[in-house]
């Protein structure tokens, strides 16, 4: 099956979340990896939370939340200043070292290349733009419009209707597992990217590759260099 | 308002699921108190993935799958009989000290009192059974029928449509802040039992009381011991 489009996972994936453990670790001496972790896992929590709530915000607020959650957690003072630096970390988020050379081997062949993420476009769009990775795109797609997060159904449909392509036609390549068995479940030829060796989530299905570096994929997938 | 029946979460709320700990040591001597927080975490996070994704399973088969995770992850060997041994203790959980007295205080005046909880039931049948803990309820109303998991609102629903009582007459009581948080959202007069002081999850909704014990419910909702 020929693979017209790829849609790629934008945090944890294409961009480094940890990245922000700097920045933490100048506010806060000795803490930085601690809240770093703390802050990304209850981000994620309030996104499945509030999407089974019906009570959906968009991502950029949810990470805010998060980050006053983690910081009362481990009894750190987070102050407006403190809170605008790190929202304003995320916006300028680091690729990956092996992002930027497998994005430039995957385009081509009138292959698209699309962003499908939880981010909203206030915190996505500025993302993408500073990091000069417009071009490398020919869409960027946010949950933001469907007032839900991954994994739900609907989420993945976006890309399908956006790009035009079906399911069974589109690779999507993700480093969070439980968003890669999402896609999975869904419909999507799925390529978990693992680089940390993390085991596998036991959610009954399984991706069709599991590849511990995005440069792997195009070999993967049968592109050539 | 009167409150005709009082709901509450089992898991985490009237029964302790960190008792699990001394066995989860004796098995992996060292390790115990870190499987049982990275099992529980996981169990939660298996529970708000499936639901979104709309694979359902059985919060037992869910418990497994977050046990073998768990295990994995911190590198420690798991065999049938170990996990029958763990599962079992869930069947056993120790309710929290000041469980007994309190169910025994806010019981009467003809007030209904239930249990509503993730948990299948094959899990929650025998806990509550092994407990001596039958007499205590009205009825122990599982998600397990609606193949889906808290906080979303039809799990709420059931205990209004089996109660037959009113949301707004409802109290309802749990430990975990975002099922008390999903709750309020629904409805329900929310008590949130906060025993570890833990910081309130940032969900645009707070509950109606936050109590340090199941002890002082009864006298926060105007009963008499």
């Amino acid at each position: 099956m020929p693979l017209d489009a790829l849609v790629f996972d934008a945090y944890g994936t294409l961009f480094d979340v940890h990245a922000v453990v700097d920045r933490c670790e100048k506010f806060w001496p000795g803490k930085g990896a601690q809240l770093s972790q703390g802050w990304r896992a209850k981000q994620l929590e309030y996104s499945w939370q509030r999407s089974l709530m019906g009570r959906y915000a968009p991502f950029s607020a949810v990470t805010r939340d998060a980050l006053a959650y983690a910081c009362e957690v481990l009894g750190l003072t987070l102050d407006d200043a403190k809170t605008k630096a790190l929202m304003q970390e995320y916006r300028n988020l680091a690729p990956y070292p092996d992002v930027p050379d497998a994005l430039a081997k995957l385009k081509g062949d009138g292959r698209k290349l699309a962003i499908l993420t939880n981010g909203s476009p206030d915190m996505i769009e500025p993302l993408v733009k500073n990091r000069g990775m417009q071009a490398d795109f020919d869409a960027v797609l946010s949950v933001d419009g469907l007032r839900t997060f991954k994994p739900a159904p609907r989420v993945y449909q976006l890309a399908v209707d956006t790009l035009r392509v079906p399911a069974a036609n589109i690779g999507f390549v993700s480093s969070n597992c439980w968003d890669a068995l999402g896609a999975k479940c869904f419909g999507f030829n799925v390529y978990w990217i693992n680089r940390t060796r993390a085991p596998m989530d036991r959610l009954d299905v399984q991706p069709d590759g599991m590849l511990e570096s995005l440069g792997d994929l195009p070999e993967r997938i049968g592109i050539s260099g």
